[in-house]
């Protein structure tokens, strides 16, 4: 909402996404956080997300039910405008208090930049002008070692 | 969003409520969660919200602080539709919660059943069918002794 003058995509509908970005996490309730540079967990996600969709939406009314499991599913697709901007959106405030806290988690699981980079093509895409805080950001954590060269950890 | 088809006065406008929910609470920042129960706390919220307002946005650009405080101010004075539907939807959500967890925050604060309905009025207005709930919530917490009855405490 607040960076919604920066969107560099057309056809965003804000209040839309906002609506997404409420439902997207819903999931978690049953099927956790799963990290997002972890590989293992990441192998098991979609099918206990999708477990929990199904106990989770199954608790709505039919037709709410519909709404929330395709806004989660458009999130989750990251294709449409909507979903992209709200990717963007949801990965830049990940990384942003990650970079406010030290980079602690980044540093905790070796992240290299090459990985932050490719999670955060969304915001590239949606946000492009604040493509050089991102660099910045990333930048910074490699200077002070708290995220690792590309193929550091390869 | 999930409970707007309870919604119960006319010329809401769901998308409104969305936002202003999300802005209401920023002013806690700086001010800090002022409990509702709380006499002596409320005398000084205003002034210590109005001082964290005036800090808060003027981080942002002119056009859109101007946008978040109207809200805020709009949430705060109860007055409009959607200010209403949002504070009753605030009050529910607080009500539910030390509902479920056993009604800890209204037993630690010696609040009275009075209180509590005349703190929910918004909801009476905005979700009328579920007046009923908020009524079996207060009388388990009277029947359980964590709620006290009307002017036990004065």
């Amino acid at each position: 909402m607040t960076l919604f003058e920066y969107c560099g995509i057309d056809g965003v509908d804000i209040d839309r996404v906002i609506k997404m970005a409420l439902v997207h996490d819903l999931v978690e309730i049953y099927a956790g956080d799963t990290f997002a540079y972890d590989a293992k967990g990441n192998e098991s996600k979609e099918e206990r997300e999708k477990e929990s969709a199904n106990k989770l939406f199954a608790l709505l009314p039919a037709e709410q039910a519909k709404e929330y499991r395709s806004l989660w599913e458009e999130f989750d697709h990251m294709e449409t405008p909507d979903a992209i901007y709200a990717s963007a959106i949801d990965r830049l405030q990940s990384l942003h208090n990650i970079h406010l806290s030290g980079g602690h988690t980044w540093e905790m699981h070796s992240v290299t930049a090459d990985k932050i980079y490719k999670r955060m093509m969304p915001a590239k895409t949606a946000l492009p002008e604040l493509w050089e805080y991102i660099e910045r950001v990333v930048n910074e954590g490699l200077e002070k070692g708290y995220i690792q060269a590309e193929g550091a950890n390869v």
